[in-house]
């Protein structure tokens, strides 16, 4: 595998990215098809496959960096079809959730194809520490997608569980992206705690921000209506935070998931007017500072400066 | 890891199996060990662990036989949980499907946590070449669960297609319990295709065993109706032969996929009469042969008896 695949820029993937994808998705089962099929075609940002080929490159190059990066972006996938059957959104990467068209069967069942593929491309690296790593990403990921049906179905919502799930569901896995590469690359204990370090920051930060703009974000830009969230009963440190300041009116909304007209309406002003917004926003450019310092010990160069742009980029997406 | 797990009577596995699968299905999420909890309690048959601990015995023990064991079963118990959603089955192992009781989002995310569990499993092997086994097991068991469900969708109905199902949903993991063991013990390229072949041909009869009995055998020794895979559409090898042998009889039923009263039971009368369900036997003794065949290039003892006496078992079942 080539040891040095340019991705510095950060908004693209090497031309090897898409090919290796296209042939490990490809199967002679038609109904398996159209599924991978409908997953290269949306795309998507592969924010993961970025983290990890910047953090190759940042190193220098890694053995094996295209596998570990088409790794974590099947495992996400593999995920998000499972999730399908969880999330009730009516769109996902701006387009119909693949089990609409096809039944929750063949979309889990077309998850665990994908899971396969994740298997295989591990195997390729040669490298049993990696298979570890992506057993404890992988475990973390499970819990914390269950934990938060498990939040909603309880009605549990406290500021410790919102950073469980988040720290399991999309952390783990992007310190994995990170971490893995310096894993690859037999990186000094350093190198290799400063990488997973900022993996881990900037997936709290992406994920923070996310749930964010879920509630405070505009429609337009988002592609998708805000509130949903608050719809299916997730639990995010918006709706923590609005609860603990205006309990007597947020309570109830939440209970009733938002459903009642003006509903998340209300919730944006109060969060406006409260200062929640502005308290949740500075969570956030926290999380974005920490991943900026972990990645003062990293080799500077243009690697580094796009992992650090990459963060920063979060922060942006808040104006 | 312990080199010599004795499970020589195939009746048993050792206590150290139930710990470790205890210990690897601990989880501090309430809703993840729910499922667990089920699938311990429930057991099963657990043919595919004893089928890797017997190779391995038959081979005077290889290193981490346990490990693969356990691998072996959670990959087959998360496709279970996945599978959950697909059949309409009202029981499964005797008991209420998990999903109805938990929701189809922690069926198949606690699957998903099986999986990252034999992820550790196989990472704990220290072999790679494992990794890429189970990897193809993998794909091959996700291709054969869609495109039995494509099958049935597109009422495609062929030997072939069947025979490529039962190779792919059930042989392959068979396989890969009985060859994994052989790639854990270093063993000859002659003894690991023996166990490779063994593998597969019994998975192929226990399969095609299992299918026959869905139509022909008891309720009351099923634990389930009868007719079942008719109902779900799917494609079987006496459904097949009995369309061949009767096709203005069976077509119509098959169509309407046995809904109407006594439509089960016609075909299993059809079966009888035509000689079809004597065929399919025939069919099953076959795969029986084929696998004791393969057993001859094996270390005669206990544990190569014990593989023999799995075979022949899928026979006895039949009467």
């Amino acid at each position: 595998m080539s040891q040095r695949l340019v991705a510095a820029d950060a908004s693209t993937l090497p031309p090897e990215f898409d090919l290796r994808l296209r042939e490990l998705l490809r199967s002679d089962v038609e109904f398996i098809q159209l599924i991978e099929d409908d997953l290269i075609t949306a795309g998507g940002k592969r924010i993961r496959p970025r983290l990890a080929l910047l953090a190759s490159e940042v190193l220098g190059g890694v053995p094996h960096a295209l596998e570990l990066a088409l790794a974590v972006e099947l495992l996400h996938s593999a995920t998000l079809l499972h999730d399908d059957l969880v999330d009730d959104a009516e769109t996902r990467r701006g387009r119909e959730a693949a089990f609409r068209k096809y039944g929750n069967a063949v979309s889990v069942l077309s998850g665990d194809y994908l899971l396969s593929r994740v298997l295989f491309l591990l195997a390729e690296t040669g490298r049993v520490e990696l298979v570890h790593l992506f057993a404890e990403a992988a475990r973390l990921l499970a819990e914390g997608e269950v934990l938060q049906f498990q939040a909603a179905a309880y009605r549990e919502y406290s500021e410790a569980q919102y950073y469980r799930i988040i720290e399991s569901k999309t952390a783990a896995l992007m310190r994995a992206a990170t971490e893995g590469a310096a894993l690859l690359g037999d990186a000094p204990r350093t190198l290799r705690k400063a990488l997973a370090a900022y993996g881990r920051a900037y997936g709290l930060a992406f994920q923070m921000r996310d749930d964010y703009l879920d509630l405070m974000g505009e429609e337009a830009r988002l592609g998708k209506p805000v509130g949903g969230d608050v719809q299916e009963g997730k639990v995010t440190l918006i709706a923590l935070w609005l609860l603990e300041a205006h309990p007597d009116e947020v309570e109830p909304i939440l209970l009733r998931r938002g459903r009642e007209p003006g509903d998340v309406e209300r919730l944006r002003r109060l969060a406006e007017v409260s200062g929640v917004a502005a308290r949740v926003v500075a969570a956030i450019e926290e999380r974005v500072e920490e991943a900026r310092r972990a990645l003062a010990a990293l080799p500077e160069g243009p690697a580094r400066a796009a992992l650090e742009g990459l963060a920063l980029a979060e922060l942006e997406r808040l104006q």
